[in-house]
């Protein structure tokens, strides 16, 4: 009755060799990356909602409020990161899933959207022990499905990772995946019980949470430059045969989908409001504006203006990241955390853009919004280029020949990512000296970078030659330069 | 200096073969993939947040109100979708890109943002040509940079499609590509001149956009039913070397890609409004609530009940799409048709829970809630096992040979995407019957179902068990069962 199956259908679909509906993993991680993004951001909403009277000065009460949601905003970010990298780790080790792993997946998804809600009671009740106790219970349950996933994967091995499934040491991967993955919630489950006996106890615990494995890498760093002792022997269990390197890099295609989504829900912040909020009513167009819809609209001008503005730079933001992703073959652990860090801010950007719109007509706080806006944009882009500068220390593991110092694209890469940091600061300083046209300043700003994108790789070409001809001039006088020509110019011995 | 460039990281990168900066497409698409189902979704916020009082009842003019806004979001959504087909179609054709193609994409995606927006100001103001004209102006604009992209591509051979490349008829596939993106916008450009004479001319070219291609594609399905010409030979300018089949199969990553969007964004809608405004006042604890924070959060109850609920539904419903389309091969383009009506009524439910769980103390509008939500359950699932049987119907071409009539997988599969929609139904005439009961036989459901998908394999076992046994003992009176037999067991003769 059926045709044969065709090379290309069988490498799409389970293959016969596998038992009962194992499938591939790719879309139920591209899902749970894309439920991740928007549950890391949805902190800001509460931010950018606050309203603050166009007449009033950013107050110290404000200013106060304010403060406190963002510090909200960015502990969540930053909780929902460590969650997503427990659960990049754990499908790290199982490549294959079936039904139960995705329905078990989708429970602790919906578990992790609780983790923000949680937070923020906590935040607004510091003195309540019940917050806490949510919060804790929130992670331990969460670490608590993640192990049973892990024992549901020992258990089929079919489902791990190949490596894992062919050595002979399945059991200390397996301790060694479940410390990671339940690290986390252990510390939240001692949260959880000294919240009833002494609460700055589980805040400690909590903040352990996050910080712990960066400060035990740090550590090790430090003991390394001090000691001498090699990086690469800090593992004191690694085997001999340790070659899945499971605590280090992050998947890059992971890295990748998780930064898509906080972009592209970002990107989208505005217009959901001006969705909502901004269609006028027909009986007030009626009254008000004498049936005029577009003097009814010109009312909401400073709005469209600040989704211009704050979409055009996080599409540019993010043009910059896939260029930058493209020439990345590996995601170390800092290079996450940078990211993470570049994407924090990124999450701050829709905000700093509707103040700066909402007080560009009343110019009483015009200045600072715009330096707060130009602040942010330069914070996420210089956290940006700090991956690259990390990428470039172990550019032969992590980048690729054309983007490594001398190749062919390592100055256009450099120019790319230099841009942003360039201009918000240059933007910033402008502001300061010329402060009578800082709203003109940054709309110029907003309106020369795309432009100034489009038309780089033609700019970086003659700056190359001008500084190549400077370089050929001072060659006549000195030979010594030659070095630093040779990383400028696009080596073509690479590829 | 450098190490040469594994096999894996020429693969991952663009190659030498290549000039300039070009990139693969996949992340650009992702990310694209992200902002349309965003942006599709959009216009549920305003129809989920209209504030119904719980003491009113669901009058003529709440009732009007609503229905004005789900027609807004259901249009919006399906114009949405008809721009991300034209998009779709454009990148099967342009497969690499460069950095001007991805600026030229995202100014493309903040035109589209606008699509939602002008859409609302048109239906709040239907008499005025303004919103007309802004929104063809919108879709022309979006043409136009597509059409920008198209010629870009041309110019630049090696971005293009490998199978155009190298086709001797370039010239043919370029008007016809431009011929399907510029369509649309051809209509909206006579509807804004139009808009100014004459406008329900207007709103029937307008129409014509979404409806055009599935009329056309009626038509002459019609047609070859009357006259019996074989579907196949449709295309009057098929070329003989035509086998870039341009028009019909969809991207099934991209149809995927953007399904995993509007389900991700649906599902945490609801928390989004969560963590926005259900966190208590610490202030108002103190005074209403007797400094406790566990009474003041019982309040919100239903509201964590509504999330719950539809979170989990729309989770079921995404695996159910997951696993579904693990099966599919090849998307049509009636299956995209019936996937974007169902992601349509899955942007609905989250509005239906909420109004479940608000109306679940006062009784008054308690079970027509109740219904209104097994109705778009129903539907959204519904549409889910249309596109299964659309896919049966030419099973060959777009299913794997496990879920074919008669595949190991088939029953399951069938099972599977049968649940919803009898679940849905049952709950519906249950409540009509035991209308006292019916927030009980609601939550039940809700309860139930995540356990049914977990133990299903096994359910379809047992059962298929029975109908064997039934069949053989029917056999032993009647031979001619047999054949139906076959299609109910798992046949292994295809893996």
């Amino acid at each position: 009755m059926a045709a044969p199956p065709s090379p290309e259908e069988a490498a799409a679909a389970p293959g016969p060799a596998r038992p009962g509906s194992t499938q591939a993993s790719h879309r139920l991680l591209a899902y749970s990356d894309a439920l991740l993004s928007i549950i890391a951001t949805v902190m800001i909403l509460p931010v950018a909602h606050t309203k603050i009277h166009p007449d009033q000065e950013l107050g110290e009460s404000v200013q106060q409020q304010l403060l406190a949601k963002i510090a909200v905003y960015l502990m969540t970010f930053l909780i929902v990161t460590v969650a997503w990298t427990a659960h990049v780790r754990l499908f790290q080790v199982i490549e294959l899933i079936d039904d139960v792993v995705a329905l078990l997946n989708l429970a602790c998804m919906m578990l992790i959207t609780f983790l923000p809600y949680t937070f923020s009671l906590m935040a607004s009740f510091p003195g309540v022990p019940f917050g806490i106790f949510m919060f804790s219970t929130c992670a331990v349950i969460i670490g608590l499905i993640q192990a049973v996933i892990v024992a549901y994967g020992f258990y089929h091995p079919y489902l791990l990772n190949h490596q894992i499934q062919v050595s002979e040491n399945k059991t200390f991967y397996k301790h060694h995946i479940l410390k990671i993955i339940l690290r986390g919630p252990a510390f939240c489950f001692l949260a959880a019980i000294f919240s009833f006996f002494f609460i700055p106890l589980s805040y400690v615990l909590l903040g352990l949470v996050i910080f712990f494995p960066h400060l035990t890498r740090f550590i090790i760093w430090c003991k390394s430059k001090a000691v001498g002792v090699k990086e690469d022997e800090e593992e004191p269990h690694s085997l001999e045969s340790f070659s899945f390197y499971l605590s280090e890099p992050l998947s890059k295609e992971r890295v990748e989908a998780f930064s898509d989504g906080v972009y592209a829900i970002v990107a989208t912040l505005l217009i959901l409001d001006i969705c909502e909020d901004n269609v006028p009513d027909a009986r007030e167009v009626q009254d008000k504006f004498h049936s005029s819809l577009i003097e009814a609209l010109s009312k909401y001008g400073p709005n469209f203006l600040a989704y211009f503005g704050s979409f055009v730079t996080i599409g540019l933001l993010w043009f910059v990241h896939h260029s930058l992703f493209l020439h990345i073959t590996k995601a170390t652990r800092l290079m996450g955390l940078l990211n993470t860090l570049s994407l924090a801010f990124i999450g701050g950007l829709p905000l700093a853009y509707q103040l700066t719109s909402e007080f560009a007509e009343k110019s009483r706080n015009e200045i600072e919004t715009i330096q707060v806006s130009c602040v942010i944009t330069f914070f996420a882009s210089i956290f940006q280029f700090a991956i690259w500068i990390t990428a470039l220390f172990h550019e032969r593991e992590t980048l690729h020949p054309f983007a490594r110092y001398g190749g062919k694209e390592h100055a256009f890469m450099f120019a790319k990512l230099a841009l942003y940091p360039c201009v918000s600061l240059g933007a910033f300083f402008l502001t300061c000296l010329l402060s009578k046209f800082s709203t003109e300043i940054f709309h110029l700003m907003q309106i020369i970078v795309p432009f100034a994108f489009l038309a780089l790789r033609i700019l970086v070409r003659i700056s190359l030659v001008v500084i190549r001809a400077m370089m050929n001039l001072s060659q006549w006088k000195d030979v010594s330069l030659e070095e630093e020509e040779a990383c400028l110019s696009p080596a073509e011995t690479l590829s």
